[in-house]
């Protein structure tokens, strides 16, 4: 599948590279974007949707880039591994804290499987 | 898997039992620990690995519940998504970081998806 | 979806159900087949590769129901958590080794996320 | 492992991979096939069951290529998304539909992660 | 979690609501939507995203509510799992695409482990 | 990620190393451990956690590394499959073996997805 350069794009899709570019105080454009340019509704509607999501709130950002961090990892998926190390590592996340970060992940992925293997009931007090 | 009771527990078993009731400040123990405890040798491990992973560190211990609540989400494990909900709550997770966190989470696993399915290159500048 | 049982079925069904009780010694029909029995061509296939797949050969019984059960405890499958422990039990798994499948299984869950996360390149030794 | 050819391999394997060919309509083998060849009654097995999961049937070809990759996707195997992609393609997926199934696959898997993190009951009339 | 029933629902969430029972022709809220109302932007943007997806394009609703369902499946999702088939079955679904739904489903998820387990590479001619 | 060599290591990681080429009675360090390095209470834990867990015990030595062969390919982990494959070959897994090992590997894979699909009730003889 072609990656879309800005030079390459339409309209409208130059218009979702702009934003993403002003949001993230960035002049350029990885390369997940430039693929679901192929499908302009699909990028417009993602963007929207992440850049909603991912924007500070009750959580910080660079908490918010972690915790995706987490889940990437978790699905083993090395595309989004590599954007969001980066894209943590821009929002604050020290060597420190991505040890801990990988050291809470793996742990929770080890108690994970043996709490299924176990079959362990859930707690009443678990149930509200 | 016979859960183990505090009184029906060796000194070995009740000896974790007491520090995971010290370290968390609490007077139970949630199933979890009570069916490792038919593999003593587990048990103790695992506790041990937890509780160091798990202590105040670079991240906040709330930022280590909530990351730990976003894996077992991912992974589909519900009792370990009820406990660790109860221990992101006990640790000052409010609804509104439990609404972003799960908005992120089910955000990254969107994406990942997408990632994968458009085959899309690391981009050089993720590679360091 | 109906669960069909043994009164119930039709003769292509019934022969499935006659060989599976046959090969695994047993006078019962656990619900995974009973369920399958909606397609029985399905059912009839299923059960021709698991027999083929599962009986003695370069592994031992006892060794491909333990994989079978460490693989179904990682994808937290219940169904084949609960039937697998089960099959584990009855050819020969005790106590203790299924105390070190769940550490092992565990083991791997936690390393393999954390090689994704570190994203380490494999070594030249492991390309062959 | 290594990649067995046509023209190494021994009669029995040549017989699938002859079948391959004529089914698919195409004259060359994938590395799936050359590598499963390495264990040629998996290699048969493994053919017999793709023949006839993936023939015409109540779903169209298409469909199943389509249902493959989205599965593939989620699982995050690229070379399963690099072959059922091609797959899908040669049964008549447009870029329209393309863009449509990683549309709904990327929409899955992050429901899927909010029905399990809200932990949300499965409605009565859900249950039949 | 509470699941937020409609007559105790705010004028925003009563809008969401009233559209989700327009779109899909019903007079019910499935449990899904009642618990995300729990955070009602996170219950708009997830109905936004899911109306727009899932409408008729260049992939049949049946279509689009089976490749759900067999994500679903993939993941383990029990809530999924159930809301999916009924809307399948909704959109057309009959017994016998069921089957075969099940069968392409099981079947990718199976080569997609050999493909892993064999380490097979990514033939040219599917680089594109 | 730097890769950490022994001759740049700390006192506390090369006595990790050392410890590793020991129990495995070998010369070299594979990039798991020297990316890990770079968090050596990590390190130190994760390869504690792992020679106890792997030592030969109730499960022969060569079960062990198969098990975490059948894990890491379940999870798509790429590093993990190439090196567990060389640790299972060490330990005496035979060509014969390891397409067992896959067949088994594939067929839980596919039996998990089609239990979950066909929403299958445990069984009360399951139980227990």
């Amino acid at each position: 599948m072609a990656l879309i350069e800005y030079e390459d794009a339409t309209p409208e899709v130059r218009a979702v590279y702009d934003d993403i570019m002003a949001v993230r105080q960035t002049d350029w454009i990885n390369n997940f974007w430039k693929a679901l340019a192929n499908d302009p509704e699909s990028l417009r509607r993602t963007w929207e949707n992440l850049r909603t999501v991912m924007e500070p709130g009750a959580l910080d950002p660079v908490v918010k880039e972690m915790v995706y961090l987490a889940v990437s990892v978790t699905n083993g998926c090395e595309y989004c591994v590599a954007s969001h190390t980066a894209g943590a590592r821009k929002a604050g996340m020290t060597d420190a804290m991505f040890g801990e970060l990988m050291a809470v992940t793996g742990m929770a992925n080890q108690t994970n499987r043996l709490a299924v293997g176990y079959r362990i009931p859930v707690d009443d007090r678990f149930k509200e």
